[in-house]
């Protein structure tokens, strides 16, 4: 049997659902890469009950090993390592080489006198407690990690702090340590591939998976999720390594009924075909609805200076005028809204910022603005190519406005690729 | 007592963290505004061994509410309302009513003939089962909701289905529901107040907590939770009617004590007081290391178009210089990113598509593009006000790309409503 895991991420803030949870799902990635099998993630506030009662629940399950993230801090609200001493019958004690780590980190980040105040004294004092018997993970902020090993009855525990930066940098030392590495010796690698399609709707991809299963050897022996993104459908399978065939034979069944929609198979993302469709073409944006998204997007990656040179976000009329040339006569007679601006934009900006490719997007977010003929979520993308016809098409999207911004993005990014390979043929 | 409530979501997709849970924060916010406690929230896979374990766990609690989200689909491994059954002891029946709404949702997406493909019929079947004495909740897409009611033993259960926009819809419906009506009959309502502050740390404010227990009266009622988010920290307050003296007590103490670095104690955001600010006046964006980022924000929201005109995005050095003006020989002089640079790119962009307040940020994202003195993380940004002295400022942020990204747009919004309140005394 595989070895299995649960998660307890811990603050008040996550389960009020003030902010999202970065380090769930960041553990879990980690957790599975290295083959273990993450059964349950619980969230719970700031109170020693409800967090002991979930390390209970998780014990109950069997898994091997918990990791905690979170409530670590100085404050008197952060109880994570208490209540996992308790939970692992032991007391806590004194790491007096923490104690030294905390307080010059502290040290080096203001400058105190010999004698620090009493709140900071404090402050390292509580953070140096670890349970008895544990391992301590040195702190990349304030707080040590706490490796606890398992016994008979109890799996090992991982203690981690919430800030995602420390968490993560935390990591790699957390993995080595004996409770981490003992809970561990059992796994089996599992390997991830994941297929990436746009246009293809789950509903549909559900007729071919029940299909599948009933041609594809070995089909059971695929963990198979799928989940929507936008408009994309991406298709995640978890398979050890006697699987392979199987999910070589789903892959290609996949691929055969659904060629025209299916992007990729190798795990790339959309933004990688665009960079290797460019082939070092230089490209610029004209956004109106998406206001600079595309933009974003597009220089989110490192190194992306090579091959995007900027854009304009006209949001107004004026500028889609004054900075790229777009007819006023155009947008009176058509609209703003309109395939003949959504071109004139793109080409506008193409040759104003002097770039191969050029991508333009002008629609209704909403939730006002609709106009008869042109409901909120109707959006004009249009991609010009340096010596090929320029390419504009007209979709209409669902959701609210940040939904409609997202879907708009994805749209382009895909219009982008199909016009960069026709542009080749 | 108040009300209890715990929220389950399934999905192997979300416990495996490949997307990011938008339903759990969402149902824990709108039960918290009608002042029910959310205690737990628990994430499993697509399994119905752990889905009971987790109900179970949740019934252990002594939880009044359960809300279950996901596993309505048409598919297999859909397999929440078969386990919520028997979680709850009853049989799954067929809900007629169920069974022509989703055929009729069904057919209104696509032209059939009269006959429907075995396939389709299977899916409407499978959806229209619902545990025996349920409620049922209309679908917005093709899953019903289930309101399952409390017994001596046993708490509420609500289900409902994974895609946000149907949840989100469905919610209201699901509220009205008898079962949710009943569990519900004994909350006290809560109040929610935050304040917000940029550039104060979470270890100061939690001397100022500390403090605070010691002098406010009826602290202990406040439930108080503190949360960075970027370069903002936010103090979130949950309180019952008569605690409301006990923070005003404690928002005049933060007040008092950090009135540098609060800006807001009525919920608003520093969009809100960026609009506030520009009072009428127009704004626009140049960006290099945000790339879009910053413009995006701006228009983010609905009826930005009254002070949003648009930007430029001069990523490369030839849309500096071509598009906004910055000279050449400066970006020779000081480099790209330099406070140089960043001034002549607000005052270009200003200029050029007249507008009365421009911001622009230059800096260096990372990983790569460190020069000697210029850390990664090093950016420059300016606010041009009209009629005013420009305004630009050097930051250094610690993160990766992403992250200094995201400090760089809170900085510049912080920046931009700084300055407009200078430029109005």
């Amino acid at each position: 049997m595989s070895t299995r895991a649960g998660i307890v991420v811990t603050g008040t803030e996550v389960l009020s659902g003030w902010i999202s949870d970065r380090n769930g799902p960041w553990v879990s990635q980690r957790l599975r890469e290295t083959g273990v099998e993450v059964a349950h993630l619980t969230v719970c506030g700031d109170r020693p009950d409800d967090l002991l009662a979930q390390l209970c629940f998780l014990a109950d399950q069997k898994v091997d090993l918990i990791v905690t993230t979170g409530g670590l801090g100085p404050t008197a609200d952060d109880l994570t390592v208490a209540t996992v001493a308790e939970f692992s019958g032991r007391d806590v004690v004194r790491d007096a080489t923490m104690a030294q780590t905390i307080e010059s980190v502290i040290r080096n980040w203001r400058k105190y006198s010999d004698d620090l105040p009493s709140s900071i004294v404090a402050s390292i004092e509580k953070q140096a407690l670890i349970p008895e018997g544990a391992e301590a993970i040195p702190p990349t902020g304030t707080a040590p990690g706490v490796a606890v090993p398992a016994t008979d009855e109890l799996p090992a525990v991982l203690v981690l702090p919430g800030p995602p930066r420390e968490l993560r940098s935390m990591w790699p030392a957390a993995m080595q340590t004996g409770p981490v590495v003992r809970a561990l010796t059992d796994r089996v690698p599992a390997i991830l591939q994941t297929i990436r399609a746009y246009g293809l709707s789950e509903p549909d991809l559900a007729v071919s998976l029940t299909e599948a299963q009933k041609t594809v050897d070995g089909f059971d022996s695929l963990e198979i999720t799928t989940c929507m993104r936008g408009g994309e459908l991406e298709i995640s399978t978890q398979f050890t390594e006697n699987a392979a065939s199987a999910y070589d034979a789903l892959a290609a069944f996949l691929v055969e009924r659904h060629s025209d929609r299916i992007y990729a198979t190798d795990g790339s993302q959309i933004d990688d075909l665009l960079i290797a469709g460019l082939a070092g073409r230089t490209i610029v944006t004209a956004e109106s609805c998406t206001g600079g998204l595309v933009a974003a997007r597009l220089t989110d990656r490192a190194g992306s200076s090579a091959y995007m040179l900027g854009g304009v976000v006209s949001y107004s009329n004026d500028v889609k005028t004054g900075a790229i040339d777009v007819p006023a006569e155009m947008i009176a007679e058509h609209g703003a809204v309109s395939e003949q601006v959504a071109r004139a934009m793109a080409e506008g900006v193409a040759a104003h910022l002097h770039a191969d490719v050029a991508i333009s997007t002008t629609g209704i977010a909403g939730p006002g603005g609709a106009v008869p003929g042109k409901p909120v979520g109707t959006v004009c993308i249009s991609i010009a190519v340096a010596g090929r016809k320029t390419i504009t098409v007209t979709r209409h999207f669902r959701g609210d406005r940040r939904q409609v911004r997202e879907l708009t993005v994805d749209a382009a990014m895909h219009l982008a690729v199909d016009a960069l390979a026709d542009a080749t043929r």
